[in-house]
C-alpha cells in the first residue's frame, strides 16, 4: 500500500506539474486573444462612431447582393439567366461603393464598357471565323493580343485614369472572354446578350440602393472638405494670435499646438481625397441644393489656395512662443497690431466657411478681410516708427517675420475670398440673410473645440 | 431648248449651293477629326517617351492574356477546366498591375481571398442545408448578408484597407458566387476547387511575366522618388541664391521661377504616391540592391520632412525679388552669407539624394551642413551687427524674413539628413568612395537642367 502511495505520488508530479504549464500556455493565449478582441472592438467602435454612415453602407451592401442572389433562390428568375445570374452578384460586389457618385460612375463605365467590348468581340470572332476553322484561333489571338495591348496603354491617358479607368479594364475583360469562350460557344451574340442583361440588372441594383437608402452624395462631402479645411486655417489663425505671446511653459499650450499642427497637416494632405472626391461628384446628378451644373472644379482652385496658405501657416507655426527680449512697450503696441491682423484674418476665413457651408454669399467676411488689411498697413507703419530704433535686428528678427509672413498670408486669404466669391456666382449661392454664427462653429466638429472659445479671447 | 437650259441653271443653282455646304461640313469634320488624331497621337508620344516602361507594360499584359487563353484554345487544356477557365483570363485582366508589389499583391490576395471564402462558402452550404430544402435558401441568405456586411465593414479598418483590401473584396465575391450557386450546383467543392485552380494559373501568370519581362519594382520607385524629392529641393536652395538678388525684369527669372515652384509643388503633391507605392514595395521580394528586409518605412519619414522642407522653401519663394532699398554695401555683405547658407544647403541635399541614388553612406553631405550651419550663424552675427542701425525695420523686414526661414531651414535639412543616415545604417549602405557629382546631376531629369548649371553660380 505505502509503496502504492508513492508510485501515485510520483505518477502526481508530473501530472500536477503539466496542467499548470498547459494552464500557463492557456491563460497567456487566452489574455492575447481577450486583448486582440478588445482592440478591434474598440476599433471597430471608432470606426462606427467617427462615421455611422459605414455602418449603413456596410448594411446596404449587403442588402443588394442578398436581393441580387434572388436571382439563384426562386425558380421563375433563374430559368431567364441560368449560370449567368452570377455575373449580376458579381457587378454587385464589385459596383457598390460608399458614394453615389463612385457607384453610379463604376456602374456606368461597366455597363458602357460591356456592351463595347461586346459588340466588338463579337465583330472580331465574325471576321476571325473566315479564314476557316483551322486559322480562326490564331486570328482570336491577334486580335486579344492587340485589343489588349492598345487599351492597357490607354490606362496611362490622365482624362482616362482619371474618369473610365474602370471602364477599359471592363472592355479588356469583356473583350477577352466574349472572344475567347466564342471559340467554344457558338451563340456568342446570346453570351454577349446575357452577360449584358445580368451586368445592367447587377449595376441598377447597386445604384437603386445606393440612391435610395442613406445616400452618400461625393459632392457634399467635397463641398464640406473645403469648407472644413477653410475653418481649420481660421481656428489657426485665431488660436495664433493667443498663443503667440504666450511662454512654452503654459499648461494647455501643447495639446493646443498639437491640434493646431493636426489641423494643418489635415488641410495639407486633404489634396488627394479632394481630387477623387472632385472627379466622383463630376458623376452625380442634380442632389440637395447642389444642381446638375453645380462649378465643381471651382473647389479644386479653393482647396489649392487653401494649401498654399497652410503652407504660410506651417512656416507662421514655428514662430509660436518666441524668445523675445524685446522692451514690454514696444511688445505691447506690436501684440495689438499683431493680434488685430490674426484675429481678423481668422474671422473672415471663418466668415468664408460659414457662407460655403450655408450656400450664401460671403458677404460677411468683407468687413474682417478689409480690417485685416488695415491692421496689416497699421503693422507696417509701426515697423516704420522708431520704437525700433534702438534694439538689434536680430532681436526683433522673429517679429519681422511673423509680419512679413501675415502680411503674405492676408494676400491668400484676399485670394481665398475671390476663389469663394466665383464660386459663389457660378453656384448662384443666395445672399445671407441671417445666419446664426456661434452655434455653428460651435457644432463643426474638429476636435478642437476648446480652441475655438480661446480664439474669441484675442 | 432656252427653257430647258433655264430650268437647268435653276436646278443648278441649289445643287451647287447643297455640295458646297456639304463640302464645307465635310471639311470642318474632317479637319476637327485630324486635330483630334494628331492631338491624341502627340500625348500617346509623350505618355511613351516620359516613360517608356508604360509600352512595355501594355505588351505584356497583351502577352499575358494571350498566352492565358491558350487555355480555351487547345482541346487538351480545355478538357481539364471547361468554361471555368474564363476566370484565368479574368484575373489575368484584373490582377496584372504596373509594378511586381502591386501584382503579387493582387495576386496573393486574390489567391488567398478565393481560398478563405471558397472554404468558408462550402461549410455555410452544408450548414444551410441542415434544416431541410425548403428552409436552404432562407438560411443561405441570412449567411450571405451577415459576411457581406461584417467584411464590408472591415474593409474601413485602415490596416486592412492599406493591404487587404482587394482581397477583402474577393473574398464577399467568392463566398457569394460560391453559396449563392451552390444551391443549383451540387457539386459546390469541386466548383470551389476548379475556381480556386483557375484563378491559381491567372495569378502565377501575371506574376510570372510581370517579374520576367523588364520587371517595374515599386520599392525602386519609390527609392528614385525620394531622391527625386531632395535633388528638387537642393536646386531650388541653389537657385533661390542666385535669384533672390535679381530683378524681376531679368529675362530667364520667370520661366526659371515656375520651374522652382513646379518642383516644389511636385514634392509637396508627392505624399500619396510615396504611400501607395510605400504600400506595394512591402509585398515585393528581395531585387537589385534592395533586400527583402529593406527598412522601406524610413522613405515614409524622410518624405515627410522633405514636405516640410518644401513648405519652407514655398514660403521662402514668396521673397523672390524683394524691392530692397538697402545700401549696396550693406547688401552685398548680406548677400554673401545668404547666398552661402541657401547654396550650403543646396549642396547637402544634393549630397544626400546622391547618396541614396547610389545606395552609400552620406558622409558627402555632412561638410556642406555644417558650412550651411556656420553661415547661420554668421548671419545671425550680422544681424547682430550696427550695420542696420540707421535703416527703418520695414526696409530690411524681408532681409531678416528670409535670414529667419534659411535658418529654420537648416534645422529641417539637418534633421533629413539625420533620417537619410539611419536609413543608410539600417539598410547597411555602403562607404561612400568615389562618385563623381556633376554627370550624376546633369542626368537627373527633371525638366529643370538649365537651372543646375545656373545653381553652380551661386
Amino acid at each position: 500500500m505505502i509503496n502504492g502511495k508513492r508510485e501515485s505520488k510520483e505518477m502526481e508530479s508530473p501530472n500536477q506539474e503539466k496542467p499548470s504549464l498547459f494552464n500557463s500556455m492557456f491563460k497567456a493565449k487566452y489574455d492575447k486573444i481577450t486583448t486582440d478582441v478588445s482592440h478591434i472592438s474598440q476599433i471597430t467602435k471608432e470606426l462606427a462612431q467617427d462615421d455611422p454612415r459605414r455602418v449603413v453602407h456596410s448594411i446596404k451592401v449587403a442588402f443588394a447582393i442578398t436581393v441580387v442572389s434572388l436571382f439563384y433562390y426562386f425558380d421563375p428568375l433563374y430559368e431567364g439567366f441560368g449560370v449567368g445570374a452570377m455575373w449580376a452578384v458579381l457587378t454587385v460586389v464589385v459596383v457598390f461603393e460608399f458614394s453615389v457618385g463612385a457607384t453610379l460612375g463604376k456602374g456606368v463605365n461597366r455597363v458602357l464598357a460591356t456592351i463595347l467590348g461586346g459588340m466588338l468581340a463579337v465583330g472580331a470572332h465574325r471576321l476571325s471565323s473566315l479564314p476557316g476553322k483551322k486559322l480562326e484561333p490564331f486570328c482570336l489571338g491577334v486580335c486579344v493580343f492587340i485589343t489588349a495591348g492598345v487599351t492597357t496603354f490607354l490606362r496611362f491617358f490622365p482624362k482616362m485614369k482619371a474618369r473610365f479607368d474602370y471602364g477599359v479594364l471592363i472592355f479588356i475583360l469583356t473583350f477577352s472572354l466574349i472572344c475567347v469562350s466564342g471559340y467554344r460557344d457558338d451563340e456568342v451574340i446570346d453570351m454577349a446578350h446575357k452577360r449584358i442583361t445580368t451586368i445592367l440588372i447587377g449595376s441598377s441594383t447597386s445604384v437603386i440602393v445606393c440612391v435610395v437608402i442613406c445616400p452618400v452624395w461625393a459632392g457634399t462631402d467635397l463641398h464640406k472638405l473645403v469648407a472644413t479645411n477653410l475653418l481649420t486655417l481660421a481656428l489657426f489663425f485665431q488660436e495664433f494670435g493667443v498663443e503667440y505671446f504666450k511662454t512654452s511653459s503654459d499648461e494647455i499650450a501643447n495639446d493646443n499646438n498639437e491640434a493646431l499642427l493636426d489641423g494643418l497637416k489635415n488641410v495639407l494632405d486633404s489634396k488627394n481625397n479632394l481630387d477623387s472626391l472632385l472627379n466622383l461628384a463630376k458623376w452625380e446628378p442634380r442632389h440637395g441644393r447642389f444642381k446638375g451644373s453645380h462649378p465643381w472644379t471651382q473647389y479644386q482652385k479653393i482647396g489649392e489656395l487653401a494649401r498654399h496658405c497652410a503652407c504660410r501657416a506651417e512656416a507662421l507655426h514655428g514662430f509660436i512662443y518666441p524668445h523675445l527680449q524685446i522692451p514690454k512697450e514696444v511688445k505691447s503696441k506690436f501684440r495689438e497690431t499683431r493680434c488685430k491682423m490674426s484675429s481678423e484674418s481668422g474671422i473672415a476665413l471663418k466668415e468664408l466657411s460659414l457662407a460655403m457651408k450655408k450656400m450664401t454669399k460671403p458677404s460677411k467676411a468683407k468687413p474682417h478681410l478689409i480690417n485685416a488689411k488695415q491692421a496689416a498697413q497699421n503693422l507696417n507703419l509701426l515697423l516704420k516708427s522708431n520704437i525700433w530704433k534702438n534694439l538689434n535686428l536680430s532681436e526683433v528678427t522673429s517679429v519681422a517675420t511673423v509680419a512679413t509672413l501675415l502680411v503674405d498670408i492676408v494676400t491668400c486669404i484676399q485670394e481665398i475670398a475671390d476663389a469663394v466669391e466665383e464660386l459663389a456666382s457660378l453656384a448662384k449661392f443666395k445672399d445671407f440673410k441671417d445666419v446664426k454664427v456661434a452655434p455653428q462653429i460651435e457644432k463643426a466638429k474638429l476636435g478642437n473645440q476648446g480652441s475655438i472659445k480661446r480664439a474669441f479671447l484675442c
